[in-house]
């Protein structure tokens, strides 16, 4: 998507991979919104710390960069000694494997590399073949945001309001996001609407990260608390939820997302607005038969006794510039000191509350992706 | 209530008046949660300073701060001339009013001031009466939340979970508040319950004030963003909702509170919670017969994009000691720079959705209010 650098909008990817300087090209999330920077790693150590230290961010960009890390190390290796090569290719798949050791979509991601490289007879042939396979991971990732914005195109109409939760984003994915992929494809077809964004406090990704996104694209858009978010919808400005998604019981349509995804979908209901869920493939889960399976990770006390933001007066102008000062940002407690706070990441939505689940494959009704397995070949078993 | 000053707990109300030293004593509520400084007023300029800088807030502790302000001003008068006298209680009473301009309390308290000084003869004797006026407004405004304490006390069962939302507490009346009023009323009779406190974004009164006045008696509670009060009552934590209200319409039982409450009365009907709001007689409004008519005040923008708060490393120790130091809030940008927002301060809830009224009167529906006119005497017309 793009970004406007200087004033002038440039296409980026979140994740992008520079050849002939061996380089992984990343937009550095932690600084975001209040500068944008972009990272080069020219070593596959580098791309690894880049991962743990969370500059990129959301599975499939992390994907993504591990895929573009394995490449790169096994590009690095100037030596004639396949065994040297081998023992030298595990080691940057383990290094960048330890990065993020709890994330799934790395080591998927990073095996198709791995397979790819065994087609190779020569060192040259597995190095080429590895940033094929890579390059070949990171346009699949975002030719399938894509394809999620193409199937989602009959939902966004002309004059809409539209409420969306946190940020599922092109910064998390490789390009286009999840949520936002139909709002970006419209907003290039020319339709006009409007979005609103929460706060989505405590960690407030949609007033950061996804306001940014929109401001970037330059589609109309309005920060709320998330406590706005009734009097909003019964003031017949929203037409519709569309939300991203942590994981969906494909056996039961049942959704885990971010924490308040659940109020909205129980506001939605009582004022009569659709409620969409837009995913990936790998986001539907086909193996468990309930959603009180899911443990709610409960993330620290902290981020709901405070917030993290730059320094600024109160009344200070609104500039839309990028400025790449003044953009450390600081933690401050807001919250009485000593008193205790409850901070889950996630809640459930089931599946009775949420009108369709968005796929590349197309849209289903929550109860109609188990019969229809989208993204599932033939008969299966579970 | 109490205040636990260097860990021993001392008896306050949020306005009080030392007659020895002719000074209105105030909580500085700026500086809360993370510091207790007390403030003498010594003059009635100061008072109004107080008034005017928010030093003291909430209506019904306003109209105190006013009225011991104008007691205050007339006790200071130390001539013997009663035309100059007169015109120098009239400045004292516009001084005050004028601190506040759009507040209708302070006007009514220092009406009863003035009321109760035409009974006086002499200077002295009108001195004397101004501060017994006062004095008896204050007095009269925490016996009515005690009441409402009283009332409310069925309510509370050994073992519950209560939420509650912004702060409906005694800084904001001269003691016990509304909402919180059969709480802390429970809690001194030895029943243990559990209070969830919502953030209450954008302001926050919630983690900060409500919080801290819940810490000073001791009773334990537990914050939350507001986006999680969805799942925390799907979790069936939650046995009862509690909040206060800016103005609840006798005619039709709709509740005007600060912006999230209509969530929460959502959120509560969803789950099958009760949806209880504590108030005054003085906050029961007989003329509006429809909530339509009430104007949603929005204010500045800054509040939804950005936090006040207290620098701090995030993984410091919940020290529950009032600190002196370390205690200047600071204004920090949370969200993207240039975009906009909405930030309306109060929402509706309508009747339909409030299980009762709880007022010092008794409970009641809210079809019940108008047939039964609580606080009204006598057949009335409107």
């Amino acid at each position: 998507m793009q970004v406007r650098v200087g004033g002038k909008p440039r296409p980026f990817r979140s994740v992008s991979f520079d050849a002939s300087a061996n380089a992984v090209c990343l937009i550095d999330q932690r600084l975001l919104p209040h500068r944008f920077r972009l990272v080069r790693t020219t070593s596959y150590e580098d791309t690894a710390l880049a991962i743990r230290e969370m500059t990129v961010r959301g599975a499939p960009a992390i994907a993504a960069t591990a895929a573009y890390g394995l490449a790169q190390g096994v590009r690095a290796y100037s030596g004639k000694d396949r065994r040297t090569f081998s023992r030298y290719v595990r080691q940057v798949h383990r290094t960048l494997l330890e990065a993020r050791p709890t994330a799934v979509d790395p080591a998927h991601s990073m095996a198709e590399v791995l397979a790819a490289m065994k087609q190779g007879r020569t060192i040259a042939e597995k190095q080429a073949l590895a940033l094929a396979a890579a390059e070949e991971f990171a346009h699949r990732s975002a030719e399938e945001c894509r394809a999620l914005g193409e199937q989602g195109l009959a939902l966004v109409r002309e004059g809409m309001g539209i409420l969306t939760h946190c940020n599922a984003g092109w910064l998390a994915c490789v390009d286009y996001g999840t949520a936002t992929a139909p709002l970006y494809l419209a907003h290039a077809r020319g339709l006009r609407f409007h979005v609103y964004c929460t706060e989505t406090r405590p960690r407030s990704q949609g007033a950061t990260l996804t306001a940014w996104e929109l401001a970037q694209q330059g589609i109309p858009h309005t920060v709320i608390a998330d406590t706005a978010a009734g009097l909003l919808m019964r003031s017949g400005r929203v037409d519709m939820v569309l939300v991203g998604s942590d994981r969906v019981l494909a056996r039961t349509g049942d959704v885990t997302n971010k924490i308040g995804t659940y109020n909205l979908a129980v506001l939605a209901r009582h004022h009569g607005i659709p409620f969409y869920v837009a995913v990936p493939l790998s986001t539907l889960d086909w193996s468990l038969d309930s959603a009180e399976q899911i443990p709610i990770e409960e993330r620290a006390p902290s981020e709901v006794l405070g917030a993290w933001g730059v320094p600024q007066r109160p009344d200070a102008g609104q500039g839309s510039r990028l400025r790449p000062s003044q953009a450390r940002r600081l933690y401050v407690r807001v919250a009485n000191p000593g008193s205790p706070a409850w901070n889950p990441a996630f809640d459930v939505t089931p599946a009775a509350l949420v009108t369709g689940i968005l796929t590349p494959k197309g849209l289903y009704r929550p109860e109609q992706l188990w019969p229809h397995r989208p993204g599932l070949e033939g008969p299966f078993h579970l």
